[in-house]
């Protein structure tokens, strides 16, 4: 079925330009792009227009780091850093999934406020309970979002409630995977492995996930060197390994392509040469990386070397869903780094955008743009209350949108050519 | 005329502590608050309720420093960092105040912006254009907004269209002066005298407006140590002076307890101690020294020596008139700021609420707290679509509401007794 949508096309091909076409037509046919064009080519004259907007059409934007159960404790706590701040507020909210009743009010708020938000993929943590974990995934599988989910792995330095023997853990984590790999391939939810971090998974845990891993062909999404409190915890833990990214490298849980580490703050030139190596995919969180004190990351580094980044909101470190201001604080953040980093060159605002759509998207397969052959995710964005009183170049548009817009100036959001609101 | 507020009030008396009572009563005489209380007393009894809320009753925010016509350019430009955005986007906007139609446009939008937003006092900056200032100062008086507003003064490094000489910047500043005076003392817009910046004053123009100060006993605003390029500037211009805060001290721009200084990023301890001497008070405005890679303001060193501090939006430096972000991201650079500054303790939350309602209300009068004899400037919040799943204490659902609230959540907003939405 081809679909035809006509208005300012916005979309990231290369990471420091923007591609803009004033009053452009993009062709849909089923869930991917067939072409973007200046004027409409004559074999589609007469398609009738799915939309037609005097706003902006840009790609969704793609989340790589969000816990779904941290949701309720969002915009709180802020006053501890991370290992406090787990101990004392994050675990015990995690603690009430084990109530299905529980999970499905607060799941249900959650994948709600996903679904209005400008996120179309995401990459999300649940907690360790299977039934609570499946109960998110079905919900986020009608509404139509595109995910990778996983039940959350831990089975040392968690409260009472959340702790799992190794093979509960393994057991209920291969029932999750089965039970999604009996989807049809084009399902948007899959399953993504989802140890903790190391602190929280031990060494027979994460070889077993590892396996997994490798075994079934799927992702693994974790954390890396966010603190320096949790750096020396897990060198404590693990004096076997060189560093905390050989951790999960040691023990099978980075496979080629396939894994995404949030954070990366403090990695050695060693570490940043093993995400290079396994192509390891980064999710920055500036918003969590500034709430929970844990450092500026050094964004340049990993551009330079042609590691692959996205963003993260890490709700509830975050405490937005929103993309735009983390792309916003990203850009900040790196200026403010280039002041005491001279030879660290700040993030542009296409870099930004480049993050949040085709950078980030490359770990959902061909996400974020909207050259030919990309599933078609995309925001139509109504920014005529953005009023500028001056004319403005697309360019400016997009950038005062994510500036200063909101969720209330999306007028369409689609996920794979499907209109999921 | 006595009106009683009834809800969950929460204001700030200290600056490290909230003051919260749960289901509590605010007595309003006339502008001013009479007394709050945890259990109505007798002699209110009977009296009816002008508000009866099971949200939060909080004090309006005040936001220091705000460039009205850089509302036009708001999130835009900020690749560049200070004196090139000046030159090659700022200047040119501010130029099309001349024309009075485009600014009756541009500052009806602002004002009715800020209206809308948390904030009930402001000092603001027009542009050098007298008309379009008064024009300015009458929306303002319309909105019920408190505002001390200035015309910029600038006879030096502008664009042409902005170049003022002397003779008339201060025969224009004298003559807004001269009509806002012929207002009831209650009134609550003000004149301000706004030199722009040392680079774009002459000494001969601060003196002259130092005497404005002193003969009419009103306030200055201006901006200080924003940018290390810009210091240099200043100190190349004023090789007379021992650094920036003495070209203010020693021209008679910083009159006791009558000055608001903007950025303060790079004061020297000496400089510090000027400001601490006149009672300056400082408007951090984190914001805009993210987007104009300004640098991470000391903010615990005006803290430590009890320096009175505010927040300011710096819109356009700034791209929201939303004080709440201030708020966090003002918390959240302090963090990171930490954590290569071990000894400077964090920013809490009670800290940077004190700062956006008492602290920087103090620039205003008794402004900023609902203690007795303090003009009622209120917010009424209803935060019940911000579920938490969760039962929240007070304070959580103050910090809920700043982190992850939006305008939409202001049921009502007050200024000096006066609902003005």
């Amino acid at each position: 079925m081809l679909k035809i949508y006509k208005g300012n096309i916005l979309f990231s091909e290369v990471p420091n330009r923007l591609t803009a076409i004033p009053d452009g037509y993009i062709a849909v046919r089923g869930r991917k792009v067939e072409g973007v064009y200046k004027t409409l080519p004559e074999e589609y004259e007469g398609c009738s227009l799915a939309v037609d907007t005097k706003g902006l059409i840009i790609p969704g934007f793609c989340d790589l780091h969000i816990h779904a159960p941290q949701w309720i404790t969002r915009g709180m706590g802020y006053s501890m850093e991370l290992l406090p701040w787990l101990q004392h507020y994050t675990f015990p909210a995690e603690e009430r999934f084990s109530d299905i009743s529980f999970a499905e009010k607060a799941y249900g708020m959650f994948v709600e406020d996903l679904k209005k938000s400008e996120t179309t993929r995401a990459c999300i943590f649940a907690t360790v309970h299977m039934d609570s974990t499946s109960l998110l995934i079905e919900k986020l599988k009608e509404s139509g979002l595109g995910a990778y989910v996983g039940k959350v792995n831990m089975d040392r330095n968690a409260t009472p409630g959340l702790l799992e023997n190794k093979e509960e853990s393994i057991r209920e984590t291969m029932r999750l995977i089965e039970w999604l790999k009996a989807d049809d391939e084009n399902s948007l939810v899959k399953y993504i492995i989802t140890p903790r971090y190391v602190p929280s998974t031990t060494r027979e845990l994460m070889e077993e996930l590892g396996k997994l891993a490798g075994a079934y062909g799927i992702p693994v999404q974790s954390h890396l060197n966010e603190n320096r409190s949790e750096i020396a915890l897990v060198m404590k833990f693990h004096p076997e390994c060189r560093d905390f990214t050989s951790v999960y490298s040691d023990y099978g849980l980075l496979p080629e392509g396939k894994a995404v580490m949030a954070h990366c703050i403090y990695n050695t030139a060693e570490e940043i040469n093993i995400l290079k190596e396994r192509d390891v995919m980064v999710a920055h969180c500036p918003q969590s990386n500034a709430n929970l004190s844990s450092g500026i990351m050094p964004l340049r580094k990993y551009l330079d070397m042609g590691i692959r980044t996205g963003l993260g909101s890490d709700v509830g470190g975050g405490h937005s869903l929103n993309i735009s201001e983390h792309m916003a604080l990203a850009i900040e953040l790196s200026k403010l780094y280039w002041t005491t980093h001279p030879e660290s060159k700040a993030l542009s605002f296409a870099e930004a955008f480049h993050m949040a759509t085709k950078g980030g998207g490359s770990f959902f397969g061909n996400v974020g743009s909207f050259e030919a052959g990309y599933e078609f995710d995309a925001l139509v964005i109504d920014d005529s209350d953005l009023d500028s009183v001056m004319p403005l170049s697309l360019e400016e548009r997009l950038e005062r949108y994510v500036y200063t817009g909101s969720r209330e100036n999306i007028a369409g959001k689609y996920v794979a050519g499907e209109r999921i609101f």
